[in-house]
């Protein structure tokens, strides 16, 4: 057995059975071997961006994680900022990145570069394997460090000879450890602080934006008048009909200020202390006033929902049933408004519906406005590096093919891993994209004004991708996605109903 | 005077005046001072891979570095992979990267990264400005270093209150220092060896693959019988009619130990030591043989046209003219093979063209085979980076807009870094990118069969693009750029001589 054979075994045993992959030279073996041994889902992306966003989405669902398979530093490089925005989702990934030889490796051969030093910033474990005997062990500890609690990143570097040699060795990971236990002395401070009425706010984050933690923070605060936010950019949120409604701390610096004026003490599940997303001229970096105090009643390494049980047993919170879900409306017509496209959305939703928001500036409103759609998560770009959206589609449609994929895209993110669209075409995938096609980086218009700047033609131009215009139709159709224009909001129902029903990726290029 | 403007004055005051942009919020402010301060070419890219690859290519062709603006780590790691090709290039550029405030950075926002970890690997330069009023002067210092012979990457990291606060002052960097003096010694060791009779080869790279020194190192090589070779992947070659013609290290292993058997002292003239790309079981690393000795005429940073005609004048090399060019066949019709396409391409490239040559495994053959076509410059993937031509495009295309450009381009590297069709199409380019569209990652089947893989179903699948066959006219007609397949060698000819003469962008789909 060569050390690729016991690698991809080592995945398999441990659980492992869909790869993200995006090969080279150095990986042909771990592809040969592939070949040999049954079992692994490979997934192929044709840019890196692809396999490591689609990996995040992967983790967000199964709660397991996928590998990824990129080739040599440059492929790594080319993967880095989705493995970003994964590591502020707290996403376990094993990245496995294949490299020029160990003994190649001091010749500087072309495509030889720092991998280590690429990979380091995103990478909580990271590890070049040393020779075909400890790949299986090497990849074991890859896989418990990507399966530590809440998730993590774990990059195993594989030269090319430690693929190719024989002597492989599978090895098998230890059982994912439990959460870190929550620590009473914070239940009891939590407590004390909710029962004294001072102003205060339940900021949730990571594992608390399940169904069931959501339930239960919303206790607490409906029993103790605490003000309730969530983070700005949930990992994944379950949320829709029969369940809580939380809001989100905005992205807008002076809205989010606004959130938590006056509060006195902020307690934090699973989330951490607030900051405004840039820094502006004269304003604050964190959100919460200057006279607040911060409690943590967990870490994100910590049992969040248990935390919430604890602190709602403490505090006495009865049980109470979720809130009578508003009626919907019907699906908004005529033009194409943020609110009416919202209004659309939650009217056509399916049930169990997988929504990954990449939307940026015309979508802020789609959250709010779909609180009462059918049951469904909601899963954000945590890093703010854009370009996540359509690789997390594939990687959550992957991970949950019997449910739907709602992609919200601003076009302007999307042009940075275009090439999803193909694997979404390739593996059949039950993707719904939207592009919001407002031909410019409208947010960059908002930020401009916001540092004070009045933009000339020479600014303006460097936001305005209407010249040429994009066309979504055309550039969905040359890599196999079906696609139409949608001008109206009945246009976009429509399209929107129909894909419910087929099998496989379409898309709306919706005019805004 | 703030931080942003007194840069922008830097560079337009030390000859600066392209900038290759893809900016986020944190660059607003340097945006805003465009607007106010004008002489600046502004070049939008969509993804920060063009902006580097354009940056490369800018370089080659100038021999002037050109700014980049990139958005925070994520968006220098987008742009990394062509970084990487651009080091290897030896190109210089100022790749500015706005940041997070100062203050702002510890507080960890959401797009915060470890920018330096990220830059340094392919920064010969690396400093963040600490306040405006040191941002002119950080400016200059990287252009000092950009410039420095024979090119480097300088890594300006700009956090946004550096470039939004007053009190800028902008700064003139020291005029480039010349390249490294030539060694009298090197020039006598070669000149003996030479002199010896003893097997020898020159292996030319870099500066010394324009025109002149082309013709110096032919004159050497004619004049003592030693053999005569150029680097794998020259940055940029003079070649064609009434220059001299040089082979180029092959690619596949075995050819590539073939060129070097027998010699017994190989002589570097701006070349470094020949290394296999990969390695592969049981071949050798290093491509001359054990017992070659290898010396150093001219190392890059020194000047390898002087050290040439130096080592001519002290062997007495009679001045010859450059060999007739052999007459051009006429362009080949039929089927499309890699001979009739270089064929094709002989007789069609019009004087003084730009040929970006990422044409890979099918595109072995059009080197040798253009030999004798017009006068034109020759540019390479230098990195193994693959994504790197169709970003090369564009920065060659801005840097000469009245020659045109020839994109020899695989379909799978096309797919890292498609978005610059979009702004071949808006600064209307004249660019004619051929696409080799063969479906599949062709060269990883010679790779498997290479590291004695026998290649099953699942192996396969992974290097097959044709499960959805990309349609190339799509995609470049959804960036603006127009379009059309090519299936005979007739209509290659047909559709390139047209292209060459319409303004702007054409782009070709060869189904190969």
């Amino acid at each position: 057995m060569n050390g690729a054979e016991s690698l991809v075994h080592t995945l398999l045993a441990n659980g492992i059975d869909t790869v993200f992959a995006n090969p080279g030279t150095s990986e042909m073996h771990f592809v040969a071997a592939l070949d040999r041994i049954p079992g692994m889902h490979c997934v192929l992306c044709l840019d890196e961006s692809v396999v490591t966003g689609a990996a995040d989405a992967y983790w967000r669902i199964t709660g397991k994680p996928a590998a990824t398979l990129l080739h040599c530093g440059p492929g790594l490089a080319n993967g880095l900022s989705n493995l970003h925005n994964a590591r502020r989702a707290r996403s376990g990934i094993v990245n496995i990145v294949g490299d020029q030889a160990t003994y190649h490796q001091p010749l500087d051969a072309p495509l030889t570069a720092d991998t280590e030093g690429w990979a380091r910033p995103v990478s909580a474990f990271l590890r070049r394997a040393a020779n075909a005997a400890s790949v299986g062990a090497d990849a074991a500890a890859a896989i418990a460090a990507a399966r530590t609690y809440p998730g993590h990143i774990a990059t195993l570097i594989l030269p090319a000879d430690t693929a190719w040699e024989d002597g492989g060795i599978p090895a098998i990971a230890p059982p994912p450890a439990p959460p870190a236990p929550v620590q009473t002395l914070a239940i009891e401070t939590a407590a004390k602080i909710l029962r004294s009425g001072e102003p205060a706010m339940l900021l949730i984050g990571g594992d608390t934006e399940r169904a069931g933690a959501l339930l239960t923070a919303w206790r607490i605060t409906q029993h103790t008048g605490a003000k309730f936010l969530a983070e700005r950019s949930p990992a994944r949120m379950e949320r829709g009909r029969g369940r809580v409604a939380v809001e989100r701390i905005p992205y807008p610096v002076d809205q989010a200020l606004a959130a938590f004026a006056g509060i006195k003490h902020l307690i934090l599940a699973g989330a951490t202390p607030p900051v405004a997303f840039f820094a502006y001229p004269n304003k604050p970096g964190h959100l919460y006033p200057p006279d607040c105090t911060v409690h943590v009643l967990s870490r994100p390494d910590q049992d969040g929902p248990a935390a919430l049980a604890a602190l709602a047993a403490a505090l006495g919170a009865p049980e109470i049933p979720t809130p009578e879900p508003m009626p919907l409306p019907p699906p908004a017509t005529g033009a194409v408004t943020p609110e009416g496209v919202a209004q659309c959305l939650a009217a056509a939703l399916p049930d169990n519906a997988i929504v990954i928001d990449e939307a940026i500036s015309f979508g802020r409103g789609f959250f709010p406005n779909t609180r009462n759609a059918a049951p469904h998560d909601w899963m954000m770009l945590t890093g703010g590096a854009i370009g996540a959206g359509l690789p997390m589609t594939v990687g959550a449609a992957v991970a949950a093919p019997h449910r739907r994929v709602i992609g919200l895209q601003a076009d302007g993110s999307a042009m940075y891993s275009l090439a999803a669209l193909w694997t979404q075409a390739r593996e059949r995938l039950n993707v719904t994209t939207i592009i919001l096609a407002n031909r410019e980086y409208a947010i960059l218009r908002g930020e401009l004004a916001g540092v004070g700047a009045n933009p000339g033609r020479t600014a303006l131009d460097m936001l305005d991708l209407s010249n040429p215009a994009l066309d979504w139709c055309q550039l969905a159709g040359g890599m196999g996605v079906p696609a139409a224009q949608a001008a109206t909001l009945e246009d976009l129902t429509r399209l929107l109903t129909e894909s419910l029903t087929r099998a496989g990726p379409f898309l709306i290029e919706l005019l805004i």
